[in-house]
């Protein structure tokens, strides 16, 4: 049997604010700190060990997993960064908080795009696309790869990719592994390993900072999901 | 031309107890966070970016390499954590102050340990290398890699695979590279491309948290050697 720990990144600055973050690289608030330590205390107090960790090219979840990496006294583990953990790309409505978006777009058509699987925002214009192709962190990838926005669809469509080609392999290879990203990065794996609908999937949410626990058979189908809460039972 | 920055990590604990350290896994002070911080913003003033990262097991190399990328807004930098670029083990002596040390030993004796090339310190038992094959960090090596004591031409034999395998030709491939490290692992590369002689590197001093920078020819052979001070110069 097989172990795979996630965990979404603590609170941001803009979780905080309730904008829309999607590729923007905002840090970690106090309590995004302090959530990410308590993550890291209790997967060392549970006992939970590991060989290899990933995480996004977005400091909210690279200093996540820092952090949790300090507590766990193992600073010293290899860290896999890679662009297709990144957060849903959220085009024209990231920097924008609900109050903007709705007054913009109507508060209709904001949840449309919240909960539907294949309608993506409104793109951002293709100067956004010259902008990432600039950034060393998305130089190497293919235009076509540069978002200007996502549906979860698209989102989805990235992530596995790494699944198939990194993650699972590793895990085969009998790897304990912690991947800490993002809400949108993780119900990507989620959907593929538990087979969850499009429709379903757009409603699961899950929390910042809490890790989340995959038992997985030997052909890595899931024999358990669950949370580990504060006091480290299993929910 | 290619640049290597090399930098030997803010003062630890033991620093500033004057302890002998070597792989003894202590952390940073908040000077040494300071040190490391300075280093960071120094280093993105002078407009120096990196695409690969380098640093040793050890937790007050790599704490100072994530605040120098924290700093220059590049945490999503890949980065190899080796062995190979620990300190050097200081056998018996690790965990003792000069007072204790010369109280153990005699002045002379201590001073024969700092300075001579070929001298090792008294070594740890044996129970020291299954501690150490005990360790994940450690768990892969061979058993006659884990040391019980070093001299320095000792840690220069086992950091050179390193610059053979692993440094030299990422600097080659066009990788702008950064390793942080400590001072005898960095005498070790400096001894090599310098071509420093036995007697000379023992009394080459590295200060903490100040960037080095070679700027190398198509050989790697230096062209110039410099450390860069508070004010940006090089020095």
């Amino acid at each position: 049997m097989y172990k795979l720990v996630m965990l979404r990144h603590g609170e941001s600055t803009w979780n905080q604010q309730n904008r829309f973050t999607g590729w923007t690289d905002v840090d970690l608030t106090e309590q995004g700190i302090r959530e990410a330590r308590a993550a890291g205390r209790l997967l060392k107090e549970l006992g939970y060990g590991f060989d290899l960790t990933y995480t996004s090219v977005l400091k909210r979840a690279v200093r996540t997993l820092w952090l949790t990496l300090d507590e766990l006294d193992a600073m010293w583990l290899p860290v896999v960064h890679t662009w297709r953990l990144n957060e849903r790309h959220y085009g024209a409505l990231q920097g924008l908080n609900k109050a903007e978006t709705a007054a913009k777009y109507g508060d209709e058509q904001v949840h449309i795009w919240r909960r539907s699987y294949d309608i993506p925002p409104p793109p951002l214009d293709e100067s956004h696309r010259r902008e990432l192709a600039a950034d060393p962190r998305y130089a190497r990838l293919k235009p076509e790869e540069l978002p200007l926005t996502e549906c979860l669809k698209d989102t989805i469509a990235r992530v596995l990719p790494f699944w198939h080609e990194s993650l699972a392999p590793a895990i085969k290879a009998g790897k304990r592994t912690l991947v800490v990203s993002h809400g949108n990065s993780m119900r990507a794996i989620m959907k593929y390993l538990e087979n969850i609908s499009d429709q379903d999937i757009t409603g699961l949410n899950i929390p910042n900072g809490i890790p989340l626990v995959y038992e997985l058979d030997a052909d890595l189908k899931p024999l358990q999901r669950y949370y580990l809460d504060a006091a480290g039972n299993k929910v």
